[in-house]
């Protein structure tokens, strides 16, 4: 089989960490092309990656494009004959690339589910709307999609087929959780694209809870949990997208919550915008012009990825699992930490988009010798755990995993 | 002397409550005219007004006009023949209105500084830069002209020069207390137009100290205080108009300080949008347009208008003095209550626009009949406040005084 050419769509803090690796990681792969719309943002990272892997050489091309036009979006992977398209731009381009690939015969893979600019609180399962309904057409064109590959979603959904193949026969809850320790030393910051993360936390929380989707209001269900090498934080349910496919895969789970840690300042600042109306996406119209408050909001924050050099500290992501092997109660918490300086100091990012574009080429490494090759859309928890979480210490991120008590207690230190 | 003709300019909160006012004691005066930019708020307010204190006779008679326009503003006085103009417009008005006076002979009343879009942090005094350049043409020209004619600044100047005509032979210190208790049932909201108020809040706090004017950062400095019919607030040191007054016209006090009452919740928003960015008022650009972050937000905001409806609870704004009588130490407060319902009932506004207009109406009562004719621009600490203070209590609202422990204590219920 012929090394697929790679095309990197999307130059934020995910995508300079794709391209980094994807460069590092470069014999597994034919030509290398990172795409966006900022010429000079292009330039810009592939002269720092072609100096820090490659002396200079020019191992990786850029190109200008707007992922949401699917003439250009067709005519580019047509033009470079790409294999494989890894999207980690905007999630509001899913769609575009999605069709681009059906109709070009490349291999697809996202980090995140596709959102409308002015739609909210949609009803579950989110993937229903625009990934679904293409499946059957990449089934027939014998074409791999692989859908939430970065961390959550992603190597989450990963660790709970683990667990299923490894450690229960039953499960019975799934706890996803995320935390973030690390600061940045600004007032308040998104740590990816303002837009997609307000509107995260502006919706109400999504649990699938007894074969059925339930709703409650934002923020109003949380837990005190004890992370490794994190500390003790308050962790909050939200809807957020693996819960959307792994309630399908995992048909026979109780309970499958999302959990994600936020300070009092962080939801102080977000409560103050949100009561004012300044989170919504609707323009409203001031002195004769019409803007979006949420629009306004984002050019007075800091650029996510100008947070990455200052920033200290780290984050856990991990799976809590609960079930049966044996007939005997089992809890396990598989997780991974990533470090915010070590990061910057190895690709220039922080570890939110370093632990989204590590498992992207991990997954690419695997679709690109065979490894992973469905030919339909997938969700990764459909795929082998294996040989995945072999590989992902390589590309860049170690995982551990613990038996904990029963008693719901975390043996993991409360301050760090 | 005849009657002067009255033209009220500012169609907001207070102009509404001084056009009721104007109406309800009409025989003291000549026409009475209400100006502003909007006609169909003009003519809401009108038909209300002469209902309800006319039978819906035409009593008073309103234009539209836009006050930052010299020419038309000085057309509009000499249309009308107006011999005393009430400016309770916007402040950004007052310059274009005291040249309109200038320029056609009429007398002069406001109730705020003059401000300037674009400038914060002027040094102090503040009224040096637009008001006092104008008195020796007002005193030349033999017209008069009264600064800052609302409750605070106004009243509170009037107590000022009431405590050092009866009360105490030397005054050493001047605190003026502005405490809102009431509760209009929204989220976030400003009392009076959004740019202004939160520019208030934005700036340093000026004192006056030793004959020197003191800056400190803002909201710094505070102290509890127990008021009358309020209870227990805590009030922060700010820059106000009256000092810039007072300083000069006491020049032997030790120190005058004003002290704005904040409930938390209220700092927290103000912090949030300020840290943010969002009170600034230079423009940035969103979507390829330009907008000014303070100009957005007043657009979010109910409009002040709107909440005297659902308002309820009291003010209390007053002055404590302290000094000496006889030789001996004395403490004195005094001050006045509203109350905002029972000012909704009456002229349909809340508290904060019913303080402020019922002393403009006092003071044009005064005027048209002669007992106040400084012939020149004065502050209200500059007439003799018997007239006012017998008066006002007629017009809408009573004054109370009391002498206070020397120790500082205040002898009011914590809890009301």
């Amino acid at each position: 089989m012929a090394k697929p050419n790679l095309l990197i769509v999307g130059a934020g803090g995910v995508g300079q960490v794709t391209a980094n690796k994807a460069v590092q990681f470069r014999d597994d792969f034919g030509t290398i092309t990172l795409a966006a719309r900022n010429a000079d943002k292009l330039n810009r990272i592939a002269t720092e990656i072609c100096g820090r892997w490659a002396g200079g050489e020019q191992v990786l091309s850029v190109r200008t494009l707007d992922a949401r036009n699917l003439d250009e979006m067709i005519a580019l992977i047509r033009d470079l004959d790409a294999g494989l398209v890894l999207n980690v731009a905007s999630s509001y381009c899913n769609r575009t690339i999605l069709d681009a690939c059906l109709e070009t015969g490349a291999n697809y893979l996202d980090t995140a589910l596709a959102e409308d600019e002015f739609i909210e609180n949609i009803e579950a399962p989110w993937y229903s709307y625009i990934e679904w309904p293409r499946r059957p057409k990449f089934a027939e064109r014998k074409i791999s999609a692989f859908l939430g590959m970065g961390f959550d979603p992603g190597v989450v959904n990963i660790f709970c087929a683990y667990g299923r193949k490894h450690l229960l026969d039953e499960i019975d809850t799934i706890d996803i959780i995320d935390v973030n320790a690390g600061s940045h030393g600004r007032y308040f910051a998104t740590n990816f694209d303002a837009d997609i993360n307000l509107r995260e936390i502006r919706e109400d929380a999504i649990t699938w809870e007894d074969k059925a989707w339930k709703t409650i209001p934002r923020h109003s269900h949380w837990m005190d949990v004890s992370l490794p090498e994190v500390g003790t934080h308050r962790v909050y349910s939200m809807g957020h997208d693996e819960i959307q496919s792994l309630a399908v895969n995992f048909p026979d789970t109780h309970r499958i919550t999302f959990w994600m840690g936020f300070g009092e300042h962080y939801l102080n600042v977000f409560n103050v915008l949100d009561n004012l109306g300044l989170t919504s996406s609707v323009p409203v119209e001031v002195d004769g012009v019409k803007v979006a408050p949420n629009r306004l909001v984002k050019a007075l924050l800091p650029d996510p990825a100008s947070l990455a050099e200052g920033y200290t500290g780290k984050i856990c992501i991990g799976v809590e699992l609960r079930g049966r092997k044996d007939g005997k109660e089992k809890r396990f918490f598989i997780w991974s930490n990533c470090d915010h300086q070590e990061n910057f100091r190895e690709v220039g990012s922080q570890s939110i988009s370093y632990s989204t574009g590590i498992p992207v080429i991990t997954a690419a490494r695997l679709i690109a010798n065979g490894t992973w090759n469905p030919q339909t859309m997938v969700h990764v928890e459909e795929l082998d755990p294996d040989p995945f979480m072999a590989l992902m210490p390589d590309v860049g991120i170690a995982w551990q995993m613990q038996e904990l008590p029963l008693d719901g207690s975390w043996p993991y230190p409360a301050e760090v």
